[in-house]
């Protein structure tokens, strides 16, 4: 079944409201294009002042149509919205386009105009789209709303906050000729239908099967979370993120009115929700193209077959700085280029001809069969000069090189394994590059370009077949003790629990914390026997005094009956003299933890994607380098593999510095089980493990902050 | 003057030995090339077999020839070289090129052909370049012995260890159209001419105004950075090293045969000599157009100009990623700019006229105008769809486009700030865009591109600057202390200095080292009254134990005559334990260093590049994240300072973890102080001062280790 979304950007009939015979404005150039294209369906232009519009029938207004409708494009500026808006509510149009600016994303006034305008939509269910946007496309129905001219049609659906960004995208598909599109939304000022509903009708689209997306800001980052896990176990999604520095995030909420958030979250949980996040505008189409053309392959196990020295080793080097492996060919394989090529030929990986093609460009074949068929190897980039052999030594090699593309597209259709290929013909289209691009194979100018795609492409299968694996939800009940517990903090106005009270909590969700006691007074003190023996750290408990350290609340490295007394009087004449009148509930006694890698992992709920998890390791690495990952909750096993991973101190978590290798599977289960603690618990808006310390054999969690939401939930 | 490689560079007369009528082979392409574009040289073709080759008349032997030879294109097989270089010698040629494979790049055997052949041109005075050589071209000469079709020349010069790569930019400055080359030299396996010996040709150059240089290893690094740094204060050099990564680096040796050596310590030296070092293949040809092109800023403070926003904000966040500042623009110029500009446009940096040039391009030239005589702005990138307003609206725009195409030239040239221009039209030429790039304005199609060109160009201008400043060659002379202790350590074969002696050889240098005192029994130590109050730590000095911990020669913390009676005791039995036998000299008090930020500093003596002083963060930041800069010596104070802001920790040295920040005076100082003394001393091997704590106030160099070179130098 189709949703609503599909009726209106596949509409039947077109209202324009602002038509004109003005050619430069959008309420005549819309016409145009529609005309031009030969859109199938009726087309009601809308303007009082005319009767007939480049030969249509005009009407004075739309609710005079005798027709149903399903979308209106309305041209008219932002003030006449309202009115507007409750005529195409009273039609029962389907979806509404806005073109106008002057809402949202100019500040109060305009937002409050918007509000209006989308009010008065839903109450009819006129779905809007827009407005500030600068219009929508559909191929395959010849509904050109936008105006760019020559859309090549093809299987990439563009969803985007710029107009300029899908205009940008288009011409360069011109350009490379061997890629087209099927839809385009202008997302705008996303005022009604949001990111995910258009994710959702793109993952139904029986046109698209790739997704490019141009981000500035998302309002509901949860839901298009949910949406894109989804989506992405059956389509690419490809996404451009701005606003990664402060310039670029106030250049964004200038643009279109949206708040940028914290980049390193976004990418963390968009990553996760397996999304490829792009960093360079102009790879957005390169690798969006190799992502709906190529099967992901097995494993980061790539060869480089090379015709000359230079290329192949760049390739090298740009392979694994992104994470590719080149893995050496078995023997077998090496026996057999060896009987091929020349004695200098390197037949190692990357594999270097060293010319033997120049003259037999057939050669490529051979080599590639050989190199696909390797075990080893799950992917096969070729870089250099192929298909410019005609052009660099001799015209009468243009035959030989056209069969050579014919026989790789063979061999890559038969092997089930991807191939791309640089040439730094490319640009100049050559006949065997034409062959390849018209048998799916990829073809780039730029060495970069061609690896960034190939790293792309394995990153995808991994994402896809890691979310496969769904996030285990472990039933944690509500345990009478914890529900008394968040009461009494309500009760007295608390959103910051206790110490003694977040150590409860983690303990009810199955969390190890160390032995600790409570203690309220010097009796209770004196009688603390058990912990007379051990190196104790004592701090303060009062809901006052959240920041003990600074209020002169911990003491640390206590022995001995004297040390804690002096202590505990020390505490409570510091925490007195901090915040006079404190109430001061007592002091937790633990014993000292071990030196250990020291971690920190936290909750925090985002504006935008609520439930997210930082994880980072502590001190200098968080302090100086802000070397921290997020995830948004709940987490799988694989997310939480990953988060150590990701991080820029990782070798850390290996074992240097005369620390043995981390307990790694004790820490992902920390993570799995904090996760499912909070998932359990929609009361907890926040969660500071801080420091963590990290051994070979388990974890100790020095210090648990927890933060309630202000409200019940 | 010119230099002798300028003869045959630019030669009156090639002899081309193994010539051939043979269309396939290199001996019969080069001089169909040079007869097709002209040469206006004498050609003579060698081969014994033949009479006419292409009409011109064929000799024997090189010796037959009536006439002396500036150059030899030398296209026989490897073996044939002794007795091919011989004839070159005997006819006094000056200059040969060999093209073939076969040398130092295929092992042993090669290598000894390669040095039989070098042996006997340099007997005789003969140049040669490669072997293993794709040739050279020179265009302002009609030279082109490599045989690439339709080269465009222009001011760049290319240096290439690939003879491909330099195909990669002849072919891309074909689809570019607005630049071109002056002089290509295949360097090949750098057997007889060395790197910086072509830098100082293309210094001399008359055609040659910025160089390209694709680099796999150097073979005297030493004197390349010296040349580099003469040639980059007047000529831009855009270099690509290769070997990032291993499997660059073996893909590398099988390639050129050479060592790539440590891309940290290149890079550091490269940048150091003034040299544009960019890692991506595909942006080499970009930056190098925009550094010949345009005047570098005086500063790194850029506006940015877009008629949308999406580019806008895509630019802003490159923009900075690339280091460079957006300031807010005056509030005059805002003011004048809001006159323009509709209310909707952004006023800020970046400046979006939210389609108010739709319909009229010329207001980007009175945008321009007003940012640019902003004194707050050095720079201008404009983004977007300029050139393409005909395309995308209306025909009817073209005129006024190109008009405004000569408006910005116009006005780029009075205010001598440089311009950058991004269009997403760029690769489809049209006329407005022509006339930017015919007035030396570059444009590029992707918004990445034409940030890290203008980056590049500010970082250009600021080295450039910097490089004018030399390094102040502290005039140390050696004392008679230093020169006995050098000698007694020669006279015990030894190399590594013990810590006392290594102590004496800082403060000969006026390198300050806290208090210490060596005592060689325990008599000695019972009288050590003036450090009994402090506390102390304790370090075997013996020529037999370096790694002092290892072996239990280091006791930290001491405080009070019984303390150290005991360690004294246990440091002589551990290190007898050891090493039994090992030469004891005695131990090393010094009083315990405050915590502070702890720094590594060391001087090592690279293969390549000869003494580069190494600085990084102690502790994690080096066993991690292996975050340590490297600069050839000696250092000139912005060296120094440039060494510290480039870590990936330098927010440590900026006072974060409570500590104020450092006395970066003092370190510079300190590092200035040890390339002094390095430079004086050349039988210094290395250094290593590691850690050396760092306060606000000063700093402590808390162990010092220091290794003489294996002979006298």
């Amino acid at each position: 079944m189709h949703s609503r979304l599909h009726d209106f950007l596949n509409p039947d009939s077109i209202a324009v409201i602002g038509a004109s015979n003005n050619p430069t404005k959008r309420g005549c150039r819309a016409i145009t294009t529609l005309l031009a294209e030969g859109y199938p369906g009726r087309i009601f232009p809308i303007n009082p002042r005319e009767q007939k519009i480049q030969g249509l029938a005009c009407y004075a207004d739309i609710l005079t149509i005798p027709e149903s409708i399903d979308l209106a494009l309305i041209c008219t500026p932002a003030q006449t919205l309202p009115a507007v808006m409750e005529s195409c509510g009273r039609k029962d149009v389907k979806g509404a386009v806005i073109l106008a600016v002057g809402f949202g994303e100019t500040g109060e006034d305009g937002q409050q105009l918007q509000n209006e305008t989308i009010t008065i939509a839903q109450r009819y269910g006129v779905r809007v789209i827009g407005p500030n946007t600068s219009g929508i496309f559909n191929t395959h129905h010849a509904c050109n709303l936008v105006g760019f001219e020559n859309i090549p049609s093809g299987p990439l659906g563009i969803l985007s906050q710029s107009g300029n960004m899908a205009l940008s995208l288009v011409t360069e598909a011109q350009q490379h000729g061997d890629i087209g599109f099927s839809t385009y939304i202008g997302v705008g000022n996303e005022a009604d239908i949001a990111f995910h509903e258009y994710l959702d009708y793109f993952a139904d689209d029986e046109n698209t099967r790739a997704l490019v997306i141009y981000l500035e800001g998302l309002k509901q980052g949860r839901e298009f979370l949910d949406v894109a896990r989804k989506v992405t176990r059956t389509m690419p999604v490809v996404l451009y993120k701005s606003g990664r520095t402060q310039a670029g995030q106030t250049a964004a909420k200038s643009h279109t009115g949206t708040l940028a958030g914290d980049y390193v979250v976004s990418t963390g949980v968009m990553r996760q929700a397996g999304i490829t996040v792009v960093e360079r505008s102009d790879q957005i189409l390169a690798i969006a193209k190799t992502l709906v053309l190529l099967p992901a392959p097995e494993s980061k196990h790539v060869a480089v077959l090379a015709d000359g020295g230079g290329h192949g080793v760049i390739a090298a080097d740009a392979l694994v700085e992104h994470g590719m492996k080149l893995p050496p060919l078995s023997a077998d394989s090496r026996e057999q280029l060896a009987a091929l090529l020349p004695s200098n030929a390197a037949l190692g990986n990357p594999v270097d001809v060293a010319g033997a093609t120049d003259a037999n460009p057939a050669l490529f074949t051979e080599c590639a069969r050989i190199i696909l068929n390797d075990p080893g190897i799950d992917s096969l980039l070729m870089v250099g000069l192929f298909g410019g052999y005609q052009l660099r030594f001799s015209k009468t090699l243009a035959e030989a090189e056209s069969t050579t593309a014919v026989d790789l597209a063979k061999l890559v259709a038969e092997c089930g394994k991807p191939l791309i290929v640089q040439s730094l013909y490319a640009a100049q289209h050559p006949q065997a590059l034409a062959v390849l691009r018209q048998s799916g194979v990829p073809v780039y100018s730029s060495v970069e370009t061609a690896v960034h795609s190939m790293a792309a492409l394995a990153d995808y299968g991994i994402v896809r077949r890691r979310n496969s694996e769904l996030p285990v939800q472990q039933s944690i009940t509500l345990s009478p003790q914890i529900a008394e517990l968040i009461v009494a903090c309500r009760a007295e106005n608390r959103c910051a629990l206790l110490e003694t009270e977040a150590r409860t909590l983690l303990q009810d969700g199955d969390i190890s914390v160390p032995t600790a006691l409570f203690v309220t007074n010097k009796e209770e003190l004196s009688h603390a026997a058990e912990f007379e023996n051990t190196v104790l750290a004592m701090k303060l408990v009062s809901p006052d005094i959240l920041h003990k350290s600074d209020a002169g609340g911990v003491r640390l490295n206590l022995q001995g009956r004297d040390d804690m007394m002096y202590a505990f009087d020390d505490i409570i004449r510091n925490a007195n003299e901090y915040h006079p009148g404190a109430d001061i509930r007592g002091v937790l006694l633990t014993p000292m933890v071990a030196p250990g890698a020291e971690v920190i992992l936290g909750v925090i709920r985002d504006p935008c994607y609520g439930l997210v998890c930082m994880f980072g390791l502590g001190g200098v690495f968080v302090e100086v380098l802000n070397d921290v990952v997020f995830r948004s909750l709940p987490l799988t096993a694989a997310d939480a593999i990953e988060m150590l991973e990701e991080i820029k101190g990782h070798k850390l978590l290996q074992g240097v510095r005369g620390l043995g290798s981390i307990d790694r599977q004790a820490l992902v289960d920390l993570m799995l089980r904090l996760s499912a603690l909070c998932m359990a618990h929609p009361e907890i808006a926040e969660v500071d493990l801080n420091p963590v310390m990290v051994y070979p054999d388990g974890y100790a969690i020095v210090d648990a902050r927890m933060i309630l939401s202000d409200t019940n939930v």
